[in-house]
């Protein structure tokens, strides 16, 4: 036991290093994204259906692709993940939602008694253990859920009702993986399982998790489309879809220009698509990118699975459920999809993988002796709350501030400081760009903090 | 566009929903904490190779079993991995190691180029998509990180090293899995990779990963043993493990009691493992649980898949590389493991789910009405920097006080507050348990928190 005593000794030297290393900034010297510099006589495949975010994404490295229909979210994609992470997970505590994580593969026997195993065709992948025990690499995991719900009985009525979810690696085998995120083979999904005693109960959690999906759209901030849903493969009585609008979306939605009626194309037939059949009034049709789906289910899972709970009687009942997903490495691209133009990415504010990206001096330059301001400023932002680590210094001073900015506009951080000439001057100024409608403004110290609270505060207020 | 209008209409309503909602307290009648009840008459198979901590973690519910070596996370467990990751998360950021999220799939043709593909063996979990693409369901990245390397040259010097990390379920075909989270067939890892412009820089790298590390298990506060590592199939020239000493551990490791010598069992020769062959000591076996390993790589995985950097001179080099692994539902469980006695389970202080549980008056009791003192209880400890989201109120009043106080226990919950007879003095006051140590006083709310703050000072103290 001495040598566990000797690894001990070492404490005081870690406490220094903790202190020391909270100071630290991001850097733009030190961050992994690498650019994809497409070479001069390459030969671009016209026929390859790639999308804005698609190109975007890859270009600016956010995400890289490592083969057909698969991604690696590299740093800056990762943080934008974990941001939209934040919220869902907030939100769903806000409702008494609980997370935890299922295993990814699940046990090919479930899906056969479903009888997901056959219907859900090529796109199920599937593999073997030594023992030839077969298992899906779960594209949902409905199957998964409502097992351990039946393997844990007896669940008093009292529980109910549960609200379970988790944010996990799903897998789709497309036959034709395109527009990157959008449509790939491995992607990140958020999905909800809820279990009540009966399906009225069923009916008012299923209108909880509506709200609940509308606050995370509300808090992205993008304009979104609720419209009822076709129910596919998963099943169930009652289905809604949350879209993005967008050209390159492969669902047509029908929106009715006199009353709330709305619905994907696919649940009505060619020939009532022009008119709405509550109202008489135009259907109007518009594309779109799906981003999240809720499912009432029913029992369709709970008795072939044999889930139950125990009523107030100590009688076994079937569960009611229901099932929410949200797309969120979709979210991300589709957001991108949305909001971009030209070559520049735009985010969402609250996901942006930094707000602000503050730009030093030129190397060699007249305006060289302000870079003692970039630590001092980096300081003072990422105190104000709502900026914390949501600073990133670009200090690669041998690139010339133009070419920094213009950097920083395509990566898409939606503020920029440049420290610049007028941070010279015997009243300093920075040069704040809002990379959003391009506005450009020299402030002062106090008017940049103040400006930047502002933000906070008019952000706040819209959403 | 009407419709996407109206949806943001709702925004009023969303802010008081939001505001409402963040006073919300854990209440255990609303956890999803299925305790696993032995049935009385049930055969247990004394042939199974359970552990301690399978047997703590299944029945208090925090960890299920969903088929043979595959377990889900339970609520309960979900929050131990967070408060895990977020631990790794802030000692990568303080070396500046950058996060990211490679697919789970890897191309087989990567692993037949290493030469993985054959001599990893039955342990490997494979599958086919549609178009009979070989993929590999990865137990580890070397393959799939250096290959992006490879892909985005030109790399340049001036950008390493480069430390890159992610946490995320691996896989393992298991011949015979065993002891719950500790030889499970998928399980969460942290895998982190590091690339270097020369074995110099490499080793550098290597020992300031090393020193992160050492960071982490200190900040657990189980003691733990650093030995010279047996590198195995992934290779390189210098390896070491982490370990837990635990009676169930599946390595065998030496430590001399004359030098700092200490290694892994299997790096030396029956012959050599009495006395120390630096030093003349005896060596001592003990028996340990890996949680962690790290591999000086060199150029095993950059060779045949020709990762490059650019050199000053703007030629190809070979990176030098490193692998870093955590075991991360391992370390979660080894902790149980190693802390644990009879039927409750003992958690790290910094891992335990929630770090207080407050008991509130049993229904119809004579205290009863101690019960408005719950609420401004738990708002009080939860304001207390240090316990914040970390309490956890047991308000099922149809239990004894007793009950309650021992299930807490059983979870692991550090502390324990009772809100009974004292109460409902003129003075009121609070019995405080320390579950570790079983100490039990009566402390009045300001006492109370005055021992609250003075654990939390302790803590940072010892750690």
């Amino acid at each position: 036991m001495t040598k566990t005593l000797q690894v001990f000794k070492s404490r005081g030297l870690y406490k220094n290093l903790i202190c020391n290393g909270r100071s630290h900034h991001f850097r733009v010297s030190e961050l992994f994204q690498p650019l994809s510099v497409i070479p001069r006589n390459a030969k671009l495949k016209n026929l390859e259906d790639t999308s804005l975010s698609q190109k975007l994404l890859v270009n600016c490295g956010i995400i890289n692709s490592r083969s057909n229909g698969m991604f690696a979210l590299l740093p800056l994609g990762q943080r934008v993940i974990d941001k939209l992470t934040a919220i869902i997970d907030e939100e769903m505590r806000h409702i008494g939602a609980q997370k935890l994580l299922l295993p990814l593969l699940t046990s090919g026997h479930l899906w056969k008694k479903t009888g997901r195993w056959e219907s859900t065709g090529e796109e199920l992948m599937t593999t073997s253990d030594r023992h030839k025990n077969e298992h899906v690499l779960s594209p949902t995991h409905e199957e998964a859920i409502t097992s351990l719900m039946s393997d844990i009985y007896p669940l008093s009525y009292r529980q109910l009702p549960l609200h379970l979810y988790q944010i996990t690696s799903k897998f789709r085998d497309e036959s034709r993986p395109r527009f990157g995120l959008l449509r790939c083979k491995e992607f990140l999904m958020k999905d909800l399982y809820t279990f009540d005693c009966s399906e009225a109960a069923a009916s008012v959690t299923y209108n909880k998790i509506g709200s609940a999906y509308d606050r995370i759209f509300q808090r992205i901030g993008i304009p979104y489309l609720k419209v009822a849903g076709d129910s596919g493969n998963i099943g169930g009585s009652l289905s809604h879809e949350y879209h993005y609008q967008a050209a390159i979306g492969e669902d047509t939605l029908l929106l009715c220009n006199g009353c709330d009626f709305s619905t994907n194309a696919t649940l009505v037939s060619s020939s009532d698509d022009a008119f709405c059949t509550r109202c008489g009034g135009q259907l109007n049709k518009t594309l779109a990118i799906e981003v999240g789906h809720t499912f009432l289910l029913g029992t369709k899972y709970s008795a072939p699975l044999k889930a139950c709970y125990q009523n107030d009687k100590g009688k076994p009942e079937l569960l009611h459920m229901g099932c929410y997903g949200l797309g969120v490495s979709r979210i991300m691209a589709a957001a991108v999809e949305v909001l971009s133009q030209g070559k520049c990415i735009r985010w969402p504010w609250i996901l942006a993988p930094f707000k602000i990206c503050i730009i030093t001096p030129k190397k060699g330059s007249k305006e060289a002796g302000a870079l003692s301001w970039v630590d001092h400023l980096a300081h003072v932002v990422n105190s104000i709350p709502g900026f914390q680590n949501d600073v990133i210094i670009d200090d690669r001073d041998s690139f010339t501030i133009g070419q920094r900015v213009m950097e920083a506009k395509k990566t898409g951080y939606p503020l920029v400081i440049v420290v610049g000439k007028g941070a010279c001057a015997s009243i300093p100024l920075f040069e704040l760009i809002d990379t959003e409608n391009g506005d450009s403004q020299m402030l002062s110290q106090t008017l940049l903090v103040n400006f930047l609270k502002q933000k906070l505060l008019e952000f706040k207020f819209n959403v």
